[in-house]
């Protein structure tokens, strides 16, 4: 048997191309000679729906979609993921299925028995878990089909459900699994999946076809990488990342030629850079723009941000804006222009001093005198932010975010000013891992000028203002965060492991009482397990 | 029996002075006579705890909580909401349980059903159902407890969950009903909640007593109202609203006069003003600040969120600023004044026009000659929020918002301008109803000028612009938005119901289009069953 992996983009609500799509793969399948298709995870609909699924005629269109691929499905067999109305209440409205569709009929329905609701997942929402369980009997071959978190449990050491599906369907005896998956990117993603994709076809003996989305939606990042494992846990092949692709496997040779290569593993710098890029160029996309405008300070953030724009989106569709205050150094805004002519991208230079002191002295008529504070400092990042804005609106420009995680994690930050912006593209990024990305930019050309990677990171927003006045350096910083933020420990446990008690009560304090920063700030791309968004949900009134 | 409830305003993570709280209520519970006292849902946590709940370091504070309780429980019975460690993986981590201690010993818990996934609930991210039921024998009584959404299936049209608790635990011949809940408000809860209690006391027979949280968490809104029903339906008391309140009540006396008289039905815009005057109030006491501001336009909804701040924190409290531009009319900055002195609240003016322009120039050099647009009109909105955060950073006054319901829907806000703020105070309220609520603010003295009430709505951010200029009158608005927002219509359903179709599909799109502001502003009280927020959660590449 042929089989076809689909490895497709699909737009959430944008069913008219998401049907032209599905229906030319179908058409492509066949001529590469396909049995069968198999598409992703939710692939009418795309992945996450969110809320969109609480409205019914959002679920009509997908239920619309859905008969078209069945009348598409002739010579070939489709198997696709799509919501499934609950034909019996009581329980949630829609079930989370696989359609097998063969000569324009339904041959049977599975429905996802695992639903992830923890992180960014919140499937329990609107999926009620799967009743029963069956196996597609296609061409000889007796087809196990899961869905996602179905196959993930079997890795965990601490297993969160109470069975896994395929134990159940290994009493039907199949010969071969596919699992339709939605699996966003992080970094140790492409890692994890293999050993997922390894346990579970050595535990049950079997070829298995993994069959992942592609595309970005906002934060989330679908990284594509869809893979064929042959039963002694070899990888036959991994399909491209962050694009489409169609291909089709012949079930025989996979069987013939398991276990003779290996595929390398992931670089994690060159993983998360590609992500990134990915995921600006996806966002312009599917939400029809085309240019982007960043703050260029001189400094490694913006520097890093800027580029990965101009190779997302094309330099031409870049535009820097260089702001610098009197308390800005002249290297800042020579290395900003430096980026920028490195990067071939437009800027522009505004001062914002006579701006800044326009505000200072409207205010201190009434404030009187009082001495620079914090202030100033915001004033000055929020006449940036208004800049910025202003040009978002008067171009159509939009605005990228250049805010890092460490700063986003102690709340290192003016709301309404430097965190300001449409997608925060860093925003999951660290500090250590921002040099280390930066270097991966300049392994080839010199993009970034080395003086911005290399003299300490400052604000600028005070007279020889440097980020370890107020914070450790950012080594001993992440170190901290990693803790408290992936690993959730206590400060005595942090501190256990050999950190200043003082330094870890101060850092912990500054994440827990800027959380009502983060509320407010961008959706950010999302490139390790735990990103700040709707991954990680903090009461804001609790006492830190 | 005597059984006391406790309606307490529980600070989440603040364990040292819940501890006192909680052990101030047995003790009083005590001298009022009481044999047990039962506490509310997740009582030694506060509800939601979030996040918090994936630290360990949280969950073990919340236990010494509850040992504390335990051994505080001498002669009297002692009924408490907390976390309960799974000990047995797999599955979540925790269960959503109560316990029950007496003579300083647990006799036992029980663990909540029916975990609501759902609006802002997200239960399942967290939580194991119950795996076992059971009751509670004292004092010659068989206590049957429950926790929240365990009693609430009941009355829906369309059940979510496959069984009710109590049918399950009648087996056990209870003769007594607890049910400990942490159920936020909205306008039509007090009603239903009754009519839930209602419904449960009348099908099993059975007195009820439902222990309710009060207290603000950010966006949500715990009202208090606990209930005592007895067996044929009829409420025996309803506790106080949006305060704390200890009161034991006699279970013979509940039995002797069961059927006697009806609490009078609620008023929906006074319960509105009572929760958003509440919701304020307890913001500010939890986060330890005392001062507001906000910006007075001369329009209603700041007249309004000024009349509800003043309410709440007193107005020696709470500053206005004043901030008109050359677009303003005489009588904007003549009703601010007016409703200032009116509601004896302290205020400045700041003309923008000189900011404004110094903008137009610098960013003039950048654009050339361009015809006025939305980037001035933001610009505008954009000075006047960076001269509240200014007032914000050096006064320590936090800054509520007084964007209204139908404005946040349609995206009629700036972004980083009005759309400011730490608090949204209105954000759940349609227009339709800020006239409502003003009209109630005004009920025995004239606060908000009548001029405020009776002008057309208006930004002001251009020569005579009104809102009625881009949007149908609010009436009308209003009605639409309800309809695709609270009851998931889709355009052509709405439609049907005799609106103009050009004019729900405008509307539709400015809702879908206007995500991504929702995404970034302030945190929202709830008042309504679908607030902006955690409640409502779209993608924001979707094609509208």
């Amino acid at each position: 048997m042929q089989i076809a992996i689909a490895q497709l983009n699909i737009h959430i609500g944008n069913f008219e191309s998401n049907k032209r799509k599905i229906l030319n793969a179908i058409e492509e399948a066949q001529k590469q000679g396909a049995d069968l298709i198999c598409f992703s995870e939710l692939a009418t609909t795309g992945y996450p729906p969110l809320d969109l699924l609480d409205y019914p005629y959002f679920i009509e269109q997908a239920n619309q979609l859905l008969n078209d691929v069945k009348m598409a499905s002739g010579r070939i067999g489709v198997l696709i993921g799509a919501p499934r109305v609950n034909p019996e209440l009581p329980g949630k409205n829609l079930y989370n299925s696989a359609f097998f569709f063969y000569e324009q009929k339904e041959i049977g329905f599975i429905d996802k028995a695992l639903l992830p609701t923890y992180d960014v997942f919140d499937e329990y929402r609107y999926f009620e878990p799967a009743k029963s369980f069956r196996v597609f009997d296609f061409k000889g071959e007796k087809l196990a089909v899961t869905i996602c978190e179905d196959i993930w449990d079997i890795i965990q050491d601490d297993p969160i459900y109470t069975f896994h599906p395929m134990d159940i369907l290994m009493e039907y005896e199949p010969t071969l699994a596919i699992n339709l998956s939605a699996s966003p990117f992080h970094q140790d993603q492409r890692l994890e999946r293999k050993k997922v994709l390894k346990a579970n076809a050595t535990r049950y003996d079997l070829p298995f076809f993994y069959i992942n989305h592609v595309g970005a939606q906002t934060d989330l990042i679908f990284d594509g990488g869809s893979l064929v494992v042959g039963p002694s846990g070899e990888v036959f092949e991994e399909m491209p990342f962050f694009r489409e692709s169609i291909k089709t496997f012949s079930l025989k040779e996979l069987r013939e030629r398991d276990g003779i290569g290996q595929v390398k593993p992931a670089e994690r710098i060159e993983a998360i850079h590609n992500a990134l890029v990915f995921g600006v160029k996806d966002f312009f996309s599917k939400l029809g723009f085309s240019k982007a405008i960043l703050g260029l300070s001189g400094g490694l953030d913006s520097a890093l941000v800027a580029a990965i724009a101009c190779k997302s989106l094309g330099s031409e569709n870049v535009h820097g804006l260089i702001m610098p205050s009197a308390f800005s150094s002249e290297s800042s805004v020579r290395d900003a222009v430096e980026l920028a002519s490195r990067l071939k991208m437009t800027y522009d230079v505004i001062a914002i001093d006579q701006l800044y002191r326009g505000f200072v002295s409207e205010l201190s008529r009434a404030f009187g005198e009082t001495p620079f504070d914090v202030t100033e400092e915001n004033l000055q990042a929020r006449i940036r932010g208004m800049l910025l804005m202003a040009y978002s609106n008067k171009k159509g420009y939009v605005l990228l975010n250049t805010t890092n995680k460490s700063e986003m994690a102690v709340g290192y930050g003016t709301l309404y000013g430097d965190l300001c912006g449409s997608l925060s593209v860093i925003g999951d990024v660290y500090k250590t891992d921002v040099y280390l990305l930066a270097g991966f930019i300049n392994r080839d050309q010199s993009f970034i000028p080395q003086s911005s990677i290399l003299k300490p990171p400052s604000a600028e927003l005070r007279p020889d203002q440097k980020d370890t006045d107020s914070l450790p350096d950012y080594a001993l910083l992440d170190s901290i965060l990693k803790l408290f933020i992936e690993k959730r420990k206590s400060v005595d446990e942090i501190a256990e492991k050999g950190f200043d008690k003082e330094l870890v009560k101060k850092v912990v304090r500054l994440v827990n009482s800027s959380d009502f920063k983060r509320y407010q700030t961008a959706p950010v791309l999302r490139v390790s397990k735990k990103a700040f968004g709707y991954g990680r949900r903090m009461p804001l009134v609790a006492k830190a």
